[in-house]
């Protein structure tokens, strides 16, 4: 039998009170700081092992952002690969959400599965809606992996598509029904991103997908309510992935950055206990 | 002043008759069948190199499709770059589209346009739409490259949310006019994908976004009516870029591979060419 990597995963940490995602998001600067003198490649890796060992017991998942890899070309690849290696080898434990936004039509999705979930070997991906369920059948065959659409994001002017309203309720709220009707059929693979920015709308996407993981982005970098956030995301008995990018693995520059980053992510859990209980 | 990579060189070759855009998506099996023993970044470059050398005067645009590079890890990327570079140096009046479907938040949409337009040095690439404008501005920003924004995509299913109707217009024209309006401004510089199947949508689109470059994807693949499709993109003076993949580069398998493609290329522009005419 197939180890499920995704929902089993997560319900054995939730039941260990894990909630936090630590994204792992290297960037230029932060890496001259962290690894001056290195290659792309090995300063990457170096920054995001360090990340890692630092907070692998109080992560349910690590969450790369695909973008930040691309940019360093083959060699941010390659270093990708390393990275989620290391987090399988240091923190079995924990969810690989490869955050790629990816969304195609079905035969070229095909290829993204393969380079998603085999190649770099992570353990849940995001997509984009706007293609349908069809054309995400490659992901979604995947019962062993985890689908999280993209809902309701963050950032501003996100509401230009997501908040228009096909019926009584608006864009970003059919998709999550959708997702918690359809696309998580048959295999209860599914998740959703919400941004963390306005905890009324995590709560309407907790009313329209009951069950759903909810994947919430955007705490400490874009000043979103913890608190309330938390609770509404909880309400229904479904559970969450609190995710912290830059607040974490950007606390501290220079040599001190990896106990910086262990520190934030202390206080972070902290925080997300307070509103838990 | 820097060349403008997009608009200019698509109204060169419409000057000159040229709407075909050639799609470049390596898969195991052509890989093997057109370089066997090579290992994946020789096999995908002798390909992509083979295939442009046979069609460089008849394409305005080349389309590598990320996701079958990202398929073969870094070395696959590795042999993206190295493809678009053979792109650039064999066809400059071309157009290199990649088609990565790409779209995060702001900062991390920088990341992706320095991925996208300065690692791997593409004059275009596609984008979806649903965190809104904003979130693009990284890619729009780029005065001199294109960003070309799905619209209605031609895969079954597509219509999922696509079709809803958050007004009198479903959710892709409200796309095609919102792109048309806002987000070509300042620069002139975005397209809207859609896709072949539905003439009647093509009309549609075509009336939203009257002066928009439309990349009309899925002919010869998935039975879109060529002559309807290519006369609706056309009805307002606004240009097309006609874009055709495997029935293109996979029209020959084995040593032939490069003459079939370009045999298949001569047909298609035969074929538009009485549609436009």
């Amino acid at each position: 039998m197939v180890e499920d990597r995704f929902g089993s995963r997560l319900r054995a940490s939730w039941a260990q009170s894990r909630f936090l995602c630590v994204g792992l998001d290297p960037d230029p600067a932060q890496l001259a700081a962290v690894a001056p003198g290195a290659d792309a490649h090995a300063a990457i890796v170096t920054f995001g092992r360090a990340i890692v060992d630092a907070t692998a017991d109080l992560a349910i998942a690590y969450k790369p952002n695909s973008a930040f890899y691309e940019q360093f070309g083959p060699e941010g690849m390659a270093a990708l690969r390393d990275v989620i290696a290391h987090i399988h080898a240091a923190a079995p434990h924990a969810v690989v959400i490869l955050d790629a936004k990816r969304g195609d039509i079905e035969h070229t999705n095909s290829a993204y599965a393969i380079a998603l979930f085999d190649t770099y070997d992570a353990d849940a991906v995001t997509i984009h809606p706007y293609l349908g369920r069809t054309a995400a059948e490659p992901f979604l065959s995947r019962s062993d992996r985890g689908v999280i659409v993209l809902c309701r994001t963050s950032n501003p002017g996100g509401g230009e598509f997501q908040d228009l309203r096909p019926g009584a309720d608006p864009l970003y709220l059919q998709v999550a029904a959708s997702v918690e009707s359809h696309w998580n059929q048959p295999h209860g693979n599914c998740g959703l991103l919400v941004g963390a920015t306005w905890p009324t709308e995590v709560a309407h996407v907790r009313e329209a997908a009951r069950s759903l993981p909810l994947l919430i982005a955007g705490i400490g970098r874009q000043g979103g309510d913890l608190r309330a956030t938390i609770r509404a995301g909880l309400s229904t008995g479904g559970g969450i992935i609190v995710s912290a990018s830059r607040s974490i693995s950007h606390a501290g520059t220079g040599a001190g950055f990896a106990d910086a980053a262990r520190a934030a992510a202390i206080d972070l859990t902290g925080e997300i206990a307070l509103a838990v209980n």
